[in-house]
Parts: C-alpha cells; structure tokens; sequence
C-alpha cells in the first residue's frame, strides 16, 4: 500500500490553510506551498514552515500533490505539473471532476464537506471526507489520510460528489440566504437579530434526528391562507424578497396538499 | 401589579400541550382546558390532571385565558368568550394582531417563538417570549409568567411581531424546505442524508457569531459561473427545483457582485 508521509499543497486560500495546518497537526510533512497570490503563499508557508513551490513544471518531491484553488483554475494548475510526476494528485473540490487532472496523471478527490473560514476552528473529527481514485491502493492511502483527521470517510464517484455538492449549495449558501432575508426583516422591525438563534438552531438540530420532509411546519404547510395572505402584503409587490416568498410558500404548500396552488 | 397564578387554556394541540405542560411545572394552576376536538382536549386534560371547559360563554375561573390555537380560529374563540370575562385574554400566535381579540376584553399576546413538535422536550430557557399588552399592569404580570420559563423575554408591538413572524417564515420554514431538497438530491445519488448534517450545523452555528450576509460562501457569492452551469445541467429545465435555484442563485450572486445577472 503507497502511504502518503509528504504532502505539497497548491493553493493559499482558506482550504489550503486550514487543512494544512490540521495535516501537519497530525503529523504530515508539508513539502512546500504554491500560490499565484505571492503574499498568500508567503504567509502560509510562513505559518506552516515551510518553503514556497515557485515552478509546477519542476520535480516536486512529495507522495501527494493537494490541489486546494478555486474551481475553475484546477485544470490549467493540473496541468503545468510535470509529465514526469510520480506523486498522486488530488483536487479538494466538490463540483469538479477527477478528471480535469490530465490523465497521464496519478488522480484523485480529496475533498472536505464543510465551508471553511480562514481563522475559525474547524472540528475536523466531524468533516466528511470524500474521496474519488482510478485505483484502489490511491484510495487507500487518501483513506487513512483523511482518517488522521475526520471519522467520516466517503467513497464517492465524480457524478455523486457533483450531486451533494449541488445538495450542499442547498443546505448551506441557500440556507444561509433565508437567514440573510430573516435578519433584513428583523432590521426593519427594529428586532435585534439574535431573537431569531434559538429557532435557528432547533431548525437545525430537527433535521439531524427527523427527515426535513417531516420536520416542515408553518402557514404553507398547514395551508394558511390568510396568514400568507398578510405575509404578502407586509412584502408589497414586485420585488425579490416576495418572488421568492411566493415560490417557496408555493412549493412547500404543494408538496402538503393534494390541492396545488 | 396582577399576579397569574391560574391559567385556563383554550386549545389541545403542540404550543396547548408544551405550553400547559411547562407552565404547571413551573408551579402555575391549570384551571381548565377547552379544544373543539373533544378527544385532545381529554387527553390534555388528562395529562394536566385538570378539568374540561365545555361553555366558553360561562364565567371561567382564571387569571388568565391563554388562546393557543390555529391563526384563524382565534378571533372567533375569542367572541365565545363571555363579556364579562374579568380574566387577562391572551393568544399565543405570532402572526395575528392582537386586536382580533374583541375590545371588551382585557387582551394581550404570549407568543413562544419556537417550532414545537408534540413530544420533543423544549429548552425553554432559550425560548424567546413576545409579549403585547394594552396595559403596563398586565405586561408585567405577563413578564412575570413569561420569566419562569425564559431567560428571553421581549415586548414586541403586533406589527413587529408580524415582521418577526415573517421572518421566522424565512429562518424556519424556507431554510427547512432548503434541507428538504438537499435530502432529496443525496437520495437521488444514493448518498446517506446524513453526510450534510455537520454542514447543516456549522450552517446554523455561524449565523450565531457573525451576520448571515457576512457568512454566505458558494458559487454565487463568488462569482463561479461554470460551477452554477454545471449545477443548472444537473437540475435539468422546466422544474420547480431549477426555479428556486436560478432564483436564489441570482439573488446571491447579485448581492455580491456590482454587474447584475
């Protein structure tokens, strides 16, 4: 079985960082770091004592490449590597397929299910580890990798990981836009907007022990006309706030009726 | 300053059950229990060891009537209730005004803004109370009651309370139908919904210490218009799924960048 003991990370942002730092913690060597943002690469093989990759093209002497930009420069970074790399290559991206790493590449996925900030602490035992390889001994190795950190570990194929990347859009960015809406409201009511974190949270430790489907409550889901009614008013016409009022109260009233609005 | 020792409740169902339960532990009397469905009504009353209120136009023994039942059945409830009625008239709804209760009546509301389900034991202490009075005598006496269970007491006018409503709409109910279509893309791929519960949380958690505008991440907000394409592809033309994400997706995006999609 290939072990990966050396890793060299593309990337200075904030998967780059934290999940650096948390590989050393578990003692990983961190080869050396590559940025296009120079002062980026700086600081971060600063804090991970570490030298700076300035030449992709050359030999870089690790068991893993870790490809840790955004998504759409994966590609063009994958390819300036070598021809010549031994090392296996992985991207930490959710949305993009193992294979924008060219072929005559050793490829992976190693990407870590959670949204990240570049400071605050990531409890890393609870990250899902998704993990995509050509052959079973890259697969391995990546496992006992991500094992170091997480106890949760996923084999997934491009497609699957494309589908809970989407799923993660929904639950997380989408989510998080509905709490966006909540706190404008509670602006304009003068509310202050921690009266709200307590139903924040019970919405979502209720999904953790029943199905959302289960979980749903409110007008539209009781076929509360009037009370949707009033909403609409209190949002006024033609704006997006109430587009997107009417077309979730639409699909969660639709989805509980047998009547469809 | 009036003191509510005894509380009769008109109603059976998840805020009656929760709301009755909690209140008798903290030491106040249950004078009776009213719920036009006569079988929950006897099993309240059962589980509170009080007795059934069947004529709500005769003299009710109570320091306070609290009114916990569906939005549009309360106004007709309350001009049930005998004119006479010396007790403080309550209802525990966050959308409705409290002017549906009739003029003739002490009237106040007693909203527990919290999503409860029938069973699942309630952390009342993190339950904010919103209260409105016509009377500072009485929203004492209501702050008063309100105290024994929570450390989160507000004074909320009805139209802040209908903004609150609204936006607990967005926090709860529309976040939760985000949950729900997330479940179904990862049943779709054969993916065990379980692996978006720490994203879920960290989600939730987030919105605790920094504002949720502050929070958002993901392909809209910065601006990744191949990811989104590829997402659109996934979700196919012509749904209501591709609907809500383009809306939301545009939504975010927009907030985010100076040109508009």
């Amino acid at each position: 079985m290939n072990e990966i003991k050396r890793i060299a990370i593309i990337g200075a942002g904030r998967v780059a960082n934290q999940l650096g730092a948390a590989l050393q913690n578990a003692g990983i060597e961190i080869a050396g770091i590559y940025g296009r943002d120079a002062q980026e690469a700086q600081q971060l093989s600063k804090k991970l004592h570490t030298n700076i990759i300035t030449d992709l093209s050359k030999k870089i002497n690790a068991d893993l490449i870790l490809i840790a930009i955004t998504d759409d420069a994966i590609a063009d970074v994958a390819r300036q590597l070598s021809e010549h790399t031994k090392a296996l290559v992985a991207h930490t991206s959710g949305a993009v397929s193992m294979k924008v790493i060219p072929d005559y590449l050793r490829r992976g996925v190693f990407y870590p299910l959670q949204s990240f900030s570049l400071d605050k602490k990531v409890l890393w035992e609870n990250v899902p580890f998704c993990l995509e390889a050509e052959n079973d001994d890259d697969l391995n190795a990546m496992g006992a990798l991500a094992e170091l950190l997480s106890r949760k570990v996923h084999i997934l194929s491009s497609e699957q990981r494309k589908c809970l990347h989407l799923a993660a859009v929904f639950a997380n960015n989408f989510a998080n836009l509905m709490f966006e809406f909540s706190e404008e409201l509670l602006q304009k009511a003068e509310i202050d907007r921690s009266i709200l974190h307590p139903l924040i949270l019970e919405t979502a430790n209720k999904v953790l022990m029943q199905t959302a489907a289960e979980s749903q409550t409110g007008p539209a889901s009781r076929g509360d006309l009037e009370t949707i009614k009033s909403h609409q008013k209190l949002l006024g016409e033609d704006n997006n706030f109430r587009k997107i009022y009417d077309l979730l109260t639409r699909e969660i009233y639709n989805r509980n009726h047998d009547n469809q609005l």
